[in-house]
């Protein structure tokens, strides 16, 4: 759960994405069975019935919620004003606040393509236009603003992040005595179980595929193993994060069985997918749109001969592995609609880690870098070399 | 999460409600960020991309989802056939199995009253009716498709939940010791953590008001505890619940501090809401309204005169506490809208919880019951005298 401290800080960030875009009133429209994803992050969770939570421009913050549960929620302190209802359900209440300020434009969870922003449902999403009548016409989708509160990262956050980043690399380190000729791609997935649990740290995603442990030329998929034994002369590739006090890390790492000269074809792998993401860096900054960051990569990979990966180069990266901003993604509206149209902002960080499928095996780099004023910034070690195991 | 063996046996009751409502097709269509709420039991959960489950009326299951985790999807065993889907998106496959098929009504989880069956989200909604194209005009609520995998149980589920019920009554025996002068209300809720803790068993519902202490004559409210310290001649009443293997128990108890004989006023609360129970318990039985069980208590307890309760009589039961279900509540469309109108079946677990607001404090015997063919049975041991403590 975001910290209380940090949320009050955010809502400033929040509510400048809401003057900037001309935004009066954001509601955040929930109930049980179905909570929306960000009632957690504004101290809206567990709630009952039909619950609003409204935050205006000015900052000003005010909750309709049952009766039952009104001293609930003054009790948590985000909300100034709490307004409980009985028998008459939600929307008078709803109607009447919303009447009284008159706004142009009132956000509300739905979104095309972020999932974390679109927790508005079907069902609520009809009660809530009914209760609001002629106002409903006035809805915009609250993206940007769910994009201020989650991607854009606080100081304090930043250094959570990093320290999610280092207990990830140091579970890597520890990870890499198991990669070894004899042993499956299974013992090193239930090896780095082992070591979340001693360290009692959950992974960054489910744990059915953090870690995915690949070995050789196999499909790429999000998979945790498929039963195959390491042997000499494999590409093993893992991916892996970590969840260190809520905020996740989310790392690549490449490694090559046995002693002996490294074969061409996996070097040119390497260096083709290193060179992506150096590309990728060189152009990643504030006011950036992402899909030209997923394209520089992707265009020299084609270039080296390499098939085009499937998948985007790069997501934002916060409290969700695959948090919602800006992506770093190619134009695919079909798949990914808008969202690499949007631009890169400062104090986000992203995930860099494009595909070279390689004839002996996948590479892909992936490290974790945050955006500053005028660039980027690694924070995750980038890897430079093959590293050899075994 | 719902056991695997169990969902396979639940399709059958899926597939029957299905039928009896000339419904063709179910499709549960989620995505990472904000993942529909019946996933986890459909093994349809931890998806990154838009993700269609499709269940026929024939018990045929299909998924279509991002191909990197068509693989994923085929391991967990549930989907005959999953079909991955690259940059085109998920709307080609998804017009193209729904084109093929013809179905008369198609349900998806688009709920006005039930939070756990409108798993559907606003943006999800919009993609979705594009992609079926005319097909968009005869989508239904899955409402009781919904009901039938949650609230209907099968003879092991109802085990597992007599076994919750079993585990929150010896938590309440051995809690009984702290309700007494001296102590506050939120010492209890303590003392029941350390329980759980100790028990390692998780609270059936926000652990910041489960339990919830109520010290006298307080407002009622989903809330922990006030800060009230325990004296002779209190009422003191606990809702509590447990989970255990997922499974939810819900029991207030009513309590009475101090020796002496009780006072005529907390005899004469308690006596109508035993009263109230009974009433309920005598009509609960397949093919009822639910609105008619919550009525019949709800007439004794005003005409005890006492003011009518603010809330529903009771709720299902299963792997929620609130579950998804008929619910024993008022015809009060603005909050409840149409939920009180659905008939009661058999093999539904419901509370019967009205309560009664006395002068000296609520009084309300929240018991578990389990319908039968031609009527109910007590899951739980109803409270039939006032328990005294201290």
């Amino acid at each position: 759960m975001l910290k209380q401290e940090f949320l009050e800080r955010k809502m400033k960030l929040v509510c400048e994405a809401m003057d900037e875009r001309g935004i009066d009133m954001w509601i955040t429209f929930s109930r049980e069975g179905n909570e929306d994803p960000l009632a957690e992050d504004l101290r809206f969770d567990n709630l009952t019935w039909r619950s609003a939570a409204i935050i205006e421009r000015d900052g000003t913050r005010t909750a309709i919620v049952g009766s039952l549960e009104a001293e609930l929620v003054e009790g948590r302190g985000v909300y100034r004003k709490v307004i409980g209802y009985g028998r008459e359900g939600a929307a008078p209440g709803l109607n009447e606040f919303v009447t009284k300020r008159r706004p142009k434009k009132i956000a509300v969870n739905s979104s095309r393509d972020l999932g974390e922003a679109d927790g508005l449902s079907s069902g609520m999403e009809g009660y809530l236009k009914a209760a609001l009548k002629e106002y409903a016409k006035r809805l915009v989708p609250a993206e940007d603003l769910a994009i201020a509160l989650r991607a854009r990262l606080i100081p304090e956050e930043v250094e959570l992040l990093t320290k999610s980043i280092r207990e990830c690399e140091k579970v890597y380190d520890e990870l890499e005595g198991e990669i070894r000729p004899g042993r499956t791609d299974k013992q090193v997935h239930d090896a780095a179980h082992l070591l979340l649990e001693e360290k009692r740290l959950p992974p960054a995603w489910a744990p059915d595929h953090c870690p995915s442990v690949q070995v050789g030329s196999v499909p790429a998929g999000h998979l945790g193993f498929r039963g195959a034994e390491i042997t000499k002369g494999d590409m093993v590739k893992l991916d892996f994060g970590v969840k260190y006090e809520g905020y996740c890390s989310d790392i690549q790492k490449v490694y090559y069985v046995g002693g002996g000269s490294i074969p061409e074809e996996v070097k040119r792998t390497f260096a083709s997918a290193r060179g992506a993401n150096d590309a990728a860096l060189s152009i990643l900054k504030p006011g950036v749109p992402g899909w030209k960051v997923d394209d520089i990569a992707r265009r020299l990979i084609v270039k080296d001969g390499f098939p085009e990966y499937k998948h985007a180069l790069g997501h934002a990266l916060g409290r969700s592995t695959h948090e919602i901003g800006p992506l770093l993604g190619p134009r695919w509206p079909n798949r990914y609609g808008k969202q690499g149209e949007k631009k890169v902002e400062k104090d986000m960080v992203f995930t860099i880690e494009p595909s070279v499928e390689g004839k002996a095996g996948t590479c892909n780099l992936e490290q974790d870098v945050l955006v500053t004023a005028k660039g980027c910034r690694e924070l995750s070690k980038s890897q430079r070399e093959i590293i050899r195991v075994g």
